[in-house]
């Protein structure tokens, strides 16, 4: 979608998020955003998220020279407005599923994408509601025995095992895996736009 | 889930079928069912996927002898409540896309469980509503030229390049995808209770 001599570089460590962008056909590099991710109680949910987005983007961004468009995500799992992170141990892991249990959370992931010659910015966040079956205590403690829900906010991977506890969802199911595929389509269109008009001038 | 010493018999050669069956940790067989899979056009959609499912299902229940648990799935793509099916060409699937563009459509799933000693049978349906964003000429076209329209009902594969043209769903991701995961394991369960209570007698 994007220009080819811009280089695409996602700012991120996770290979849920890079396998996503290479289903939409980009070619791109990665370089993790080591930054501070605390959150900041004043801000809702969705500002949360955007803002850790932005500072990964910008992390990335303050190191690169070429011309390049950088995207930074932040994906935070919520239920009853409280934020779930990634569980430390099997405790945490069987309380968070527990949590979960037969009813229904959200998902949100706020991008930030930034342009290097040139400048651009663009941020956004897309939440996915997520119905989850009822789970018995021995489904729950097979699940963490599978390890998937250890390095995972919220506990689990919706395109891994715990496939079968998601009831329904209602939104993007690719934003629940870590990137709002569709929306962000939408967006590097409209970078390629903007683009065209400053290389036309 | 299901008893040690039952075979599980996935009865469809769709190697996105066989993939989510293993996502859900199961280990089967692949009988491919040979059947007639002309539509009845004094059923609804639901009815139509389940009545295929249920064919499928049978045909290879009758080639099995052992203890087996066979399942039979179709999944049917409509459109203003009319089925689109797998296009044979370009023109109809730039047809079935233009149609699907801009738009909300059902996917319906029919299963249909059929189990040999102890005899058991089981059939549902399970329908997830899909989202599109508004597709243009060139992007109809640009899909097209990846080849991943051609074997798929309504032309397009949400696990795929497809993944960015659908804006959201309501329901079941993986009913789109070929079988709904999450009822198929309730299903599964509520077998494997059945055998058990068959076994303890």
């Amino acid at each position: 979608v994007i220009p080819k001599n811009i280089q695409l570089i996602l700012a991120s460590a996770s290979p849920r998020r890079s396998e996503l962008l290479r289903q939409m056909g980009e070619i791109f590099k990665i370089i993790p955003a080591n930054c501070n991710e605390t959150l900041q109680l004043n801000l809702t949910i969705a500002e949360n998220a955007t803002l850790l987005a932005k500072k990964k983007a910008e992390f990335v961004a303050a190191k690169i020279d070429e011309a390049a468009l950088i995207i930074g995500a932040d994906t935070l799992v919520s239920v009853d407005g409280n934020i779930l992170g990634q569980p430390q141990n099997r405790e945490q892991s069987a309380q968070m599923l527990s949590q979960l249990s037969g009813k229904s959370h959200e998902v949100t992931t706020g991008v930030c994408i930034i342009g290097k010659e040139p400048k651009y910015f663009q941020n956004f966040c897309v939440t996915t509601k997520v119905v989850f079956n009822t789970l018995t205590r021995e489904e729950i403690e097979a699940y963490i025995d599978t390890k998937e829900p250890m390095d995972k906010a919220g506990s689990y991977a919706i395109q891994g095992k715990a496939a079968v506890f998601v009831k329904e969802i209602h939104g993007d199911y690719y934003n629940v895996v870590g990137l709002p595929l569709s929306r962000l389509y939408e967006e590097l269109k409209r970078y390629n736009e903007f683009w065209k008009t400053k290389n036309n001038k």
